[in-house]
Parts: C-alpha cells; sequence; structure tokens
C-alpha cells in the first residue's frame, strides 16, 4: 500500500513541508532510509542523517529547525517519536492476524474458562480451573498453572510459563520465556549451616497493560501478592524477588534485579543492569542509571548513580577526579614535602 | 481450617503471650495482616508494624522486647523465620497434591526407567536411557536429554531443559526455565581472528537438596563435570559456567555470575548481579554485597564489595570519601595556592 | 578407543617427549587427570599440577619450559588450547549421531520447506512459510514462527524460541532457552506519564558460524534489522536490544546487556556483565572488563573498566588509591593542620 505524505499528515494532525504528493511504501531508520521509505528524527544523535538519507519522507518535531535545506519532504507532528509509533501501530493493525482458533494438539483442563476468540496454539498447557477472557492469544508451549487467571487481549508468546494461581490483567504482553510464580528465594539458616525452604504460599498479580521481556523472571510472594501494577513495563532478563511491588507506569530497562519486599514507585525509570537491595522503599519519579545500586529508600524524582546509588551530578563529579585520583595524591605528596621542607627549615632557622 | 494460638505454640515449642484461645485461618505479611490471620516479625526494619497491626497472632523471637502493649497475641519462639518456615510448611503439606501420573501426551522414551509416583506432565520429552527416581515430578514442557539422572523427590518444573548426562541428585528443585548442560563458552583463537568451538564433552553434577531458580544456565563442564555441592541453592537468571565448583549451603542471589573454572566455597552468601573471575578459588563462609566483581582467590570469611571486590567495610569507608571527593581535591587546591604564597612570601622576605 | 601419545602428536602435527606408545582413553583437567587420561596446560595458573598429575599424556605449547622433571609423557604443539580443541572435536565426531528424522509429535506447517536430514523433535513447532536447510537440528519444544529461515547445520537446543521473519545463518548452534525476535522495548510517553508501545516490525538476523548462548535474548528491530555478524559468540542470559548490531567475530561473556541501537565492532573481547549504553559506535578489537559501563562511543583497540568505562590502567591506577582514600583525606586533613599552624605562627610573629 502507498501513501502520500498529505493522507500521513492528515492522519498525524501535522503539516507537510516539500511535496505532499510524494508516497511511501515502507518504513527505515533514517540511517538507512531508501527512495519510497519514510524515516522519523526523533534523538539527536541522528540529525546529520536527515540531510543526507535518501528516504522519501522523514517525521521532525513541529519545532525542529532546519539547518540547511533538506531533499527529503519532511511532516512536521507535535512529537515524531509519538508520531512514529501511531504510523507502526496503524501499519501493524492492517496487516491480516493469521493467530485463531484452538490447537487440537494443546492440553486444555476441562475445567478451564475461556473466553470468546481466544488463539490456542500447539503444546500449550491450560491448566486447571483456569480462566482466560476474550481475545487472548496463547502461543505454543505455553504453560497456565491451575487457578490462573488472564483478563483480556493479552498476549503470551512461546514459552511462557505462569506458576499456579497468578493473575495477570487484561492486554498485557508478555514475551517469550517469561517466567511468573516461580518460589521466592526464602530459606531460613539451620544450625548446622544448611537452608531449610520457607514454602512461598502467595501468587503474583499483575494489572493491565503491562508488558514483561523475555526471559523475564518474576517469584510468587512468600504471603501475599508479588504486585506489578498498570502500565508498568518490564524489558528482559529482569529478576523480581518476591513480595515486591511495583507501582504504576514505571519503565526497568533489560537485567534489572528487585531484591525482597521493595516498593518502587510510580512512573520511575531504571537503566539496565541496575539492582534494588531488599526491603526498600523508593518514591515515584525516580531515575537510576544503567548499573545503579539501588540501597536503602529512596525519596522521589530522585536520579542516582552508582554502587550504592548517589546523585547522579555528585556521582558524576566525584568519578571525574577518580579518574585522575593518582594526580591528586601525587599533588598531595607533593605538599607534603614542601611542607616537609618549611618546617625543617623554620627549625633551622 | 483454624489454629488457636495455644495449638501453634505447641507444635512450635513456643510461649503464647496474650489470648490463647484466638484463632486464625491464614498468613499475611505483618504489613497487611488482618484479624484471623498469623504473622511474623524477624527483620527489624518492619518492628513498628507489630504494634499497628490487625492480625491476631504474631509470632516473634523469644528474646524479643516489647516496646510497648500490642493488641495482638504474641507466640514468641526461638526463631520466627524458622518459625513460620515450619507453619507454611506443616501448611503446604496439608494440601492434596494433584500432579499425578503420566501424560499420554508426554513423550518417554523406552529405554527411560521411571521410579514409582512419577508425575509427568504433558509435552515433557524424557530421552534414551534416563533413570528418575521416586516421586520426581516432571512438569510439562520439561526436557529431559539421552543418559540424564534424577534422584527420588525433585522437583523440574515447566520448561526445564536438561541436557544429555547430567546428574541431579534427590530432593531438588529446578524452577521454570532453568537450562543445565549448555556448552560451556570454549573457543580457541584462529589466525584470521575467528575462533574455533572447543567442543564440551563434560557434564553437570547436582548433588541432593539443591534449589535452582528460573531461567538460570549451568553450562557443562569441557572435560569432567561442573559441580554444586549439596544444599547449594541458586537464585534466578544465575549464570555458572563450565568447570565450576560450588561447594555445599552456599547459597547466591539472583543475576550473580561465575565464569569458567572457580571453585566457591561451603556457606557462602553472595549478593545480587555479584561476579566471579575464571580460575579463581573462593574459600568458605566468603561473604559477597550486591554488584561486587570477585576477582583473584578469596580466603575464608572474607567480606566483599566493589569491583574489583574489596574489604566491605574499607569499601565503604573510601565510597564515603569518594562522595564528596570534590571538597577533598578543593582543599587540596587551597593548600597549594597557601603553600604558594607562604614560599613567595619567603622567598620576598 | 584407545590412542597412542605417537598417533595424537602426528594427528596434532606436535611432538612426543616421553613414551611415545603410552595409550589414553578420555580427557581430563590436568587437576583431575588419572592414568589413561590425556590432558592439557594452557593456562599458566594450572602450571604445577603438570609435576603432580597422574595422567598418562599432556598437551603442553611448544615453547613450555619444564620447571623440573614429569612423570608424564609430554605432546608439544603449536598451541595447546587448540591441540585439546582439535581432540576434543574428532571425539566427538566419532560418537554416533542419534538425532534424526522428524518426530511425528512435532507441528510442521503444510507451507513450510525442510531440506534434507532435517531432525525435528518432539513438540517442536514449524510456523507457516518457514525455510530450513539441510542438516538442521531442532530439538523438542523449539518454537520456529512464521517466515523464519534457518541455514545448513544449524542446531536449535530444546526451547529456543525464534519469533516470526527471523533469519538464522548456517552453522549457528542456539541454546536452550535463547529467545530471538522478541519485541523491542520501545514506548512512546504519552502526557498522563503512562506508554505507548512502538510496534517493533523489523526483525533479528544471525549470521553464519554464530553461537548464542542459553536464556539469551534479542530483541527484533523496531524497523529493519538487529543484525549479528559472522563468527559473532555470545554466552548465556545476554540481552541484545532492537537495531543493535554486532559486527564480526566479537565475543561477549554471559550476562552482557547491550542497549538499543548500538553497535559494536569486529573482534570485541566484552567480559561478563558488562553492559553497553544505547546508541553508541563502539569500535574494533575493544576489550571491556567484566561488569565494565561502556557508555558513549569507543575508538578502535581500546580496552575499558570500570562505569562508566574508562582506561583500563587508568582505573586500576585510580582504584589502587580508592582503597586507601581515607589515607589520603587524613594526610589532607594533616597538611590543613600543619599550614594552620604555620599560618597562626606567622601571624603572631
Amino acid at each position: 500500500m502507498e501513501y502520500t505524505a498529505s493522507v500521513i499528515a492528515e492522519y498525524l494532525g501535522g503539516e507537510v513541508e516539500g511535496n505532499p504528493e510524494i508516497a511511501v511504501t515502507s518504513f527505515a531508520r533514517i540511517e538507512q532510509g531508501k527512495p519510497g521509505q519514510l524515516c522519523f528524527l526523533a534523538n539527536p544523535k541522528y540529525e546529520h542523517y536527515l540531510y543526507t538519507t535518501k528516504a522519501s519522507i522523514v517525521l521532525v518535531n513541529k519545532n525542529y529547525e532546519l539547518k540547511k535545506p533538506v531533499e527529503c519532504t519532511l511532516i512536521r507532528v507535535e512529537d515524531a517519536y509519538e508520531g512514529i509509533a501511531s504510523l507502526l501501530e496503524l501499519f501493524q493493525k492492517s496487516k491480516k492476524d493469521n493467530k485463531k482458533g484452538r490447537s487440537w494438539r494443546a492440553k486444555i483442563s476441562w475445567s478451564a474458562k475461556l473466553g470468546k476468540k481466544v488463539y490456542v496454539g500447539a503444546f500449550a498447557y491450560i491448566g486447571k480451573k483456569v480462566k482466560i477472557g476474550n481475545n487472548v492469544k496463547i502461543y505454543p508451549h505455553v504453560y497456565i498453572g491451575d487457578g490462573v487467571t488472564i483478563g483480556d487481549g493479552t498476549i503470551l508468546y512461546s514459552g511462557v510459563k505462569i506458576y499456579h494461581d497468578c493473575v495477570i490483567g487484561a492486554n498485557c504482553i508478555l514475551h517469550a520465556g517469561a517466567v511468573l510464580g516461580s518460589d521466592g528465594f526464602g530459606f531460613a539458616p539451620l544450625p548446622d549451616g544448611g537452608y531449610k525452604k520457607i514454602p512461598q504460599l502467595g501468587n503474583v498479580v499483575i494489572e493491565d497493560d503491562v508488558e514483561i521481556g523475555a526471559n523475564t523472571a518474576i517469584d510468587r510472594a512468600t504471603m501475599g501478592s508479588t504486585i506489578i501494577k498498570k502500565g508498568v513495563k518490564l524489558d528482559n532478563l529482569i529478576q523480581v524477588a518476591h513480595n515486591v511491588f511495583i507501582d504504576e507506569s514505571t519503565v526497568m530497562a533489560a537485567q534489572v534485579g528487585v531484591a525482597g519486599s521493595t516498593k518502587v514507585g510510580k512512573y520511575c525509570m531504571i537503566g539496565g543492569q541496575a539492582g534494588f537491595g531488599g526491603h526498600n522503599v523508593i518514591g515515584d519519579r525516580v531515575i537510576a542509571a544503567a548499573q545503579t545500586g539501588i540501597i536503602g529508600n529512596v525519596k522521589d524524582g530522585k536520579t542516582l548513580r552508582g554502587s550504592p546509588g548517589i546523585d547522579l551530578t555528585v556521582y558524576q563529579r566525584s568519578y571525574a577526579i577518580f579518574k585522575n585520583l593518582s594526580e591528586l595524591r601525587n599533588d598531595v605528596f607533593e605538599l607534603k614535602k614542601q611542607l616537609t621542607q618549611l618546617n625543617d627549615n623554620k627549625s633551622a632557622k
């Protein structure tokens, strides 16, 4: 399908700058754009490609100022990143959905209740008393333990494993290999140095609009629930320990770890490989750089870096000096020498 | 089922402080306790909840000193954490086990030998010459390669993958998505800058009472065995490389990585996201803080932090100064200025 | 099968030092070698075992100088590590391959095209219009989404999940639980603090001779492809985000994370748990120590350590001072005191 710049601009509520009749058939990243393709510019790092791209159309922010003339046609929108998201979404919806029906190769317990238009792929396992909403997609090799509940429109990709009694909301996306409801890591030390397992009798509750990345693991609570609130986005290979609570619309990049019983606030943005200590309370809108070790409670709006995490600007300032620490030490040695000399001279007088 | 404080105290060998006839039907975390529920207090961070909880009964340590009167009934036991573990265990055992029999949807090789009361879920795969003990539970989508041995009472949750010839002990728990026996990461450099794969012909040996977390990966040895000794507890998303040896009752939190051929001693406690370099020997009872990079050999009983890991107290002291490194540098600048002035004055005299 | 030292030396183009007729039947690590076994010495850390090993034969580097007499027979080769790789390879090839045929328990779409001698294990799922080359091995529980292409000789171990439209080259090895083609982590912020998902319409392209570790995740591109070039080796539990490009023969140890749109050069060696920031360009032959945080662009040939990563030698020098930072601070305090005294004395004069 072809779309002209003027049609796209109208859909997005934007304005064409260039040839309104130029048409595109597919998308590309700005550094790889070819004639007949549409790109976008949101990250200033890629700005120079705007002036060399062969793409026919580029979405840019309304207030973007051209440094020199461009060959492509621009469409100016409020937010180019959101604009491309809308177009990609439109494109995706236009593709025919061929994931339908229940495979006879799946195992669906008699006592499970499935909604309308549920796709169940081959080799999927649906346990006893499971409740599944409408329009849910269950890919091959998904395991849904006894007593699990899943809301409307949720997608479970191949190999997702959900232990018994967990609850998943509506319109969630769980990527391949994600594990929900595995036992929390709880052991009581024994006098002989060994450990006694503490049974984990709680569950995991995932609210609506949550996305969970590939091979991410979320442990069930010891008692009560490990809770992931509405709109949370977790990337791949993340660890969420038992009894954790992650509040609305917080996003965590890949390989983050959250230790047991920690509460993370709303609208936080956590960089990759960061880790949270256990039993802490993290405020809202907290930002942590990648690899930060977040230990102790954190107030709303803090931005952290380092291990343990401290204020980002403090860390950067200190780290800049750390890089030159041998100079600082040499300065101190020199000062000591000079001062000793001064003192020697004085006493020699 | 209802249990009274006096019955619970008798079971645990503890003492009731309050109403011995008050009854509970379920468990809760102390911050969420309601009437009819039993909670416990072990971590001092949660102490204040003891005075506000609505729970009927709270387990506390024998020697815990009340700061003010409480509304709940207390049961004093030697160790509240171990006490709750015992009660949860009792509760779990009282639940009927409905995982029985061998699904006709499983693939069990003719040459495999299974013990008594083995559960084999749908879509499980059991290879040739596999030996499985009594009371083993094999959940759906488990893969057990040729020649694997599994001891009595072990549980393999959905999606566990065990490559050929690995040996798993008795009473182990392997959580969903755990991979045992994948090839070690061994390559010999070639003159053209590429690599030649070194076949990994060994296996993985897991002794008794080991728990392995969700999506954890343990590579097979190049030759001989990667060995996890009795009572080791590994959390989720841990990497254990080829030829590693982890000694008895060591516990590792989530996302720890152990590089090839390293030996880790007994009774170690390793924090989340910590990493071990390769070819090192780590002593017994070593403790590493989260995110520590353990490089080189480590003596018994050390407590480490940092990357590379140094003595915890040294790290903390140095890090406290690191936070104020710009002040220290300014002090040095100021000293230099003053000393220059002093020297100038002197030479001016 | 038995092989004598002289036969092995001839195969490897090496020289026997000791008894050319001594025979071995299996391999062992040098610290565990027994009579009748062959070991190798490549890492100097294990040198002392050479003088105590009970193994019959040890492969050593041509130029290795004996510190004292040895009991075993030596075979001197150009490179002992490559030599053992060749022998292990020979041994592996000599074993009969029993993975053949297509299981009737697999689901293979009618429109999929499979080459010759393809093994398809039980419960494997092969989607529509999939193209699979010759001699490919697809273990049980593998998921191959619609439109995927897989080259000759590639092995997919149990539980590998490949989303639709990804392309895998020839002679690749994908270990259990690896996920390819999951959605990139892309969200556009909404005015209410929530996020709108950006559809990920690209794919993952893996070239020939690539090995991918257990439970590693590689996300599909937003547009275009996430690309892993020829000969790249990725260990277990690695995260590769959308739009990433990893160039030829780069190796990454376990638990590394590469954030979105970053380009990593050729022949790089990345230590475990290291992380790359997004949208950066990393040169060729870059080395990063374990746990390094690689932020910003990096020139060819750099060796980095720290978070953020700086030149390795600078990091080590600074970290050595960091360990003694309290001494340095005390020195500065002492200098301040002395200088104040000096100044006081002067003004008192």
